[in-house]
């Protein structure tokens, strides 16, 4: 280890920075024009993970799963928290906050909170849009680093977890539309729009932005993503300031840091989406104690799921045996510490760590131009290997707003995403605040119009998908064409169901044997759960 | 008034009954086979609804909608309670428990409880499965018997509001099989059995059962039938039971005594559903201050959100000026109190109170008659006054399982029904427990072996059902044609459909915009609901 051996386990603190909506608008992850001069910082201390996924693509869900370890389906938070989406965790469920405020870690929460109950997310220190304006704890940098301050220099010597959940870069039209799409006016100075000390708005020409594949190119759509860089400018200032609070009050040194954003970006195929522009997360892993692994990219497969891991193992906490639901059935997290990307020689599959920018591992990159050699020659056999199969990442998403329901299961590998749609004879739901943006109103009046829609899917596609949905990345990283169906790839789409299966009933899935069966687990069936079948078609 | 004017609201106590999937087994509801003297003798000094509706065919929704008067979509009890389908109320709901509480009435519950979160249904005195096995407070009609004797001897002299909930005549087969299906054979004496003294089993042969018009007539059927008859005299004998101790506490002459069932029966086009055969329910009110009206039987429409009303009407307690989520906007009862008509010359329309046996009012029989002679001579113009209309009944359902996801919204009027599927392209769910069934597996595998079955509908119509459906009752008693689409039904289906939606935007319901749009109220909507369209084809 490094300089920082010193720091003993009992002494570690960790610093969750998590952003709401927020994607690969950064110089790190190979956007030149949306500035991020904090966040590139940090990424130059810290593992940068290429292929990080969420476990789920909606907000209090992902935040759920993100601090319990355990996916939607398993703690509960099946979909929203607020307002009448009323979506909680079992009563049952242990927690980062609960399970270290036991192994005497001070633990706090500053911005979104957005999942309950309260005695599963107990923080001894919370300022939340359950006590506070989401605007003032969420977006406004000044109060964020004031209450980071407060907390930093508590007359306390314990370890500390520190929660921060920024606001930015949400969309706001929903809402509060006189701040703008994504409040990207909120705090900047004008007239009615409030003051932030600490922010200096960056502004965007809508003709500068990258507009993403998932995006169509039109004057809307750019509007749009020029207002969220926009956003982004001022998260990645406060992530600025946060990180100075954090070196002023001394932590610097025996503090994990760790960025990443609880779902994708609220534009088609993102958000709600399990497509990898709603599943695929930034995640940045900065340890004191790794200083050789400071600035080096990982293509190895990481999930949210593996950041409760990563928090005990930092701090040599051991997860507490107990059970849910299930009596004498012990809860057991299926994701694993992330500490092992950060040290020297360590690589995931599929992508050593390199100091190299991101972007595809040299020999994926030529085993991708072969394959597509090989599949226009149709010689192609494609294959999954079991080392591929046993790093897979999993997600699982049931509703977002109560109204939406659209159960999904996936499981990604680097070279493949199978996707199991339940309800999937319903169109995929759209909800309020991605309704009303612009970006997606611009491809509703387009579509009714007839108007020429440069974008890489039709509304109609969008609306209506396959029960199954099994992408071949290599060949087609943008999972335009589902192969589900397809002969050659039925030895692939049978290893990756059974494996996404054997996942949902390790963790409890109440939706294993949907649409086409009824789960019978209880009764004659306790101890011998099984999957009685329907006939309804399905 | 009658004998008992001298007891002012302020001594006037409720004792209500609820059955768990209970159904017209009984003889006052034309029933000759299942004895169930305890009811009848009930229904005796009752005023007889034939024609009451419960706002959800589903136990902790119309639980949640009984004690609060709100349905199940404004109340947040979308779906069951327990384990991990984990529906609650809103915390800012207010429920009869509360309420009476603070107007000073004792308040308690035997048996199942079923709703959540506690501090919305508070009782004082509380015996329900949270605290002991349901088998006990729920079946166990002698353990029931001696509960109801402690709560009425409690040395108190406020007036009460009692809730027993039977757990009978539930199935069992799903859970707790070595019981029978209904759990007819706990406590009959057999070895393993148990044993609950106050109970004589009454035995049916499978031969003699009244199969109703929405269950095949199959020798499988039948036994499940015979099953439900026993454990229905259980409920009946249980009854009688803690009427004779009302009786024995000496309150008599001062208790209102409510006997209703949360949902339909646990057969095909029962619970689950809002076809009549989930959706209409016994329901007897004695009153001691109306002895004119006991023997009455009237065909007036009645919702089981009516009873909240009824109660506070009882006790004449003003029902509580609050809102839920809407700042602002207080919540609205939309049932009325029953006891308009329980008074002497009091009618409801389509049906006076009367003391003939129930059925079609004569009135009805002649115009049915008429009707069905009309459409065949395609002379027929179907209507619906505005009369029938303000006397219309409503139904919500969203979830059972959480796994279940089928919204519907009924509307039902004297003669007519209309119910608006909205997740309609997805097969109907069925639960776990009515998936194992005797009936639901005879008509599995009778469809899927080609035998013959004696059903009024197929299996695959009863999965696939249509958006909007419309029947004309008095044609089509038993909802098999559906005429939303015929020229003739317009007129009617745009009324219903008003009133409907009318009903929908009072109730705060967030499924009213679904599924073909978007329901925007808040931001630039917050005064100004509206359903935005998603052009998906629906
Ligand atoms: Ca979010
Ligand atoms: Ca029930
Ligand atoms: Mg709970
Ligand atoms: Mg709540």
């Amino acid at each position: 280890l490094g300089p920082c051996s010193c720091t003993a386990p009992g002494n570690r603190s960790v610093l969750m920075i998590v952003a709401d909506d927020g994607g690969f608008e950064m110089q790190v992850y190979g956007n030149p024009v949306c500035r991020t001069p904090h966040l590139d910082h940090l990424a130059k201390r810290s593992t940068v993970f290429t292929r990080a996924f969420t476990a789920v693509s909606s907000c209090s869900p992902s935040r759920s799963a993100i601090l319990t370890g355990l996916p939607t389906h398993q703690n509960g938070m099946y979909g929203l928290h607020q307002g009448y989406h009323h979506f909680n965790s079992f009563d049952g469920v242990r927690s980062l906050p609960g399970i270290l405020a036991e192994h005497d870690v001070r633990t706090g929460i500053v911005g979104k909170k957005h999942v309950g109950p309260e005695a599963v997310y107990p923080f001894d220190f919370a300022h939340t849009e359950e006590t506070e304006s989401i605007m003032q704890v969420g977006r406004n940098i000044t109060h964020i680093r004031l209450l980071v301050r407060q907390f930093l220099e508590a007359n306390d010597s314990r370890p500390f977890f520190l929660y921060v959940g920024f606001h930015d870069p949400h969309r706001c039209g929903h809402t509060q539309p006189q701040f703008g799409q994504f409040c990207e006016k909120f705090g900047n100075g004008d007239p009615g729009m409030g003051y932030i000390p600490d922010w200096r708005p960056a502004v965007y020409d809508p003709a500068e932005v990258e507009v993403p594949f998932f995006v169509q190119d039109t004057p809307a759509a750019r509007a749009d993503l020029a207002a969220q860089y926009t956003t982004l400018s001022r998260l990645d200032q406060g992530v600025g300031l946060i990180l100075q609070e954090l070196a002023s009050a001394g932590h610097a040194q025996d503090t994990l840091v760790v960025y990443t954003s609880d779902n994708g970006i609220p534009f088609p195929a993102g958000r709600t989406n399990l497509y990898d522009p709603g599943m695929a997360e930034p995640l940045l892993v900065s340890s004191p104690l790794h200083p050789a692994s400071w600035g080096n990219t990982t293509a190895a497969l990481a999930s949210l799921l593996d950041l409760t891991p990563t928090v005990l193992d930092w701090m040599n906490i051991t997860y507490p045996k107990y059970s849910i639901l299930k009596k004498d059935e012990p809860a057991i997290l299926t994701g694993k510490s992330l500490l092992r990307y950060l040290s020297p020689g360590s690589h995931g599959n599929g992508g050593e760590s390199q100091r190299d920018p991101p972007g595809a591992a040299d020999d994926e990159g030529r085993r991708a131009n072969s394959v597509r050699q090989d599949v226009r020659q149709t010689r192609y056999e494609p294959t999954v290997t079991a080392e591929e199969l046993s790093d897979a990442v999993f997600a699982s998403h049931d509703l977002h707003e109560v109204t939406m329901y659209y159960p999904m299961r996936a499981i990604r590998t680097h070279t493949f995403k199978l996707i199991h749609n339940l309800n999937y004879k319903m169109p995929f739901p759209i909800d309020q605040d991605f309704y009303l943006a612009p970006v997606f109103q611009d491809i509703l009046n387009r579509t009714q119009e007839g108007a020429p829609l440069p974008w890489y899917k039709t509304l109609q596609a969008y609306y209506y998908r396959d029960e199954w949905e099994l992408y071949d990345l290599l060949v087609d990283p943008h999972e335009q064409f589902n192969v589900a169906r397809k002969g050659r790839y039925q030895g692939v789409f049978r290893l990756l169901q059974e494996k996404l299966w054997a996942w949902q009933n390790a963790t409890y899935d109440p939706w294993v044997c949907g649409p086409g069966a009824v789960l019978q687990d209880s009764g004659a069936y306790a101890h011998n759960h099984q999957c009685l079948p329907l006939y309804n078609g399905l």
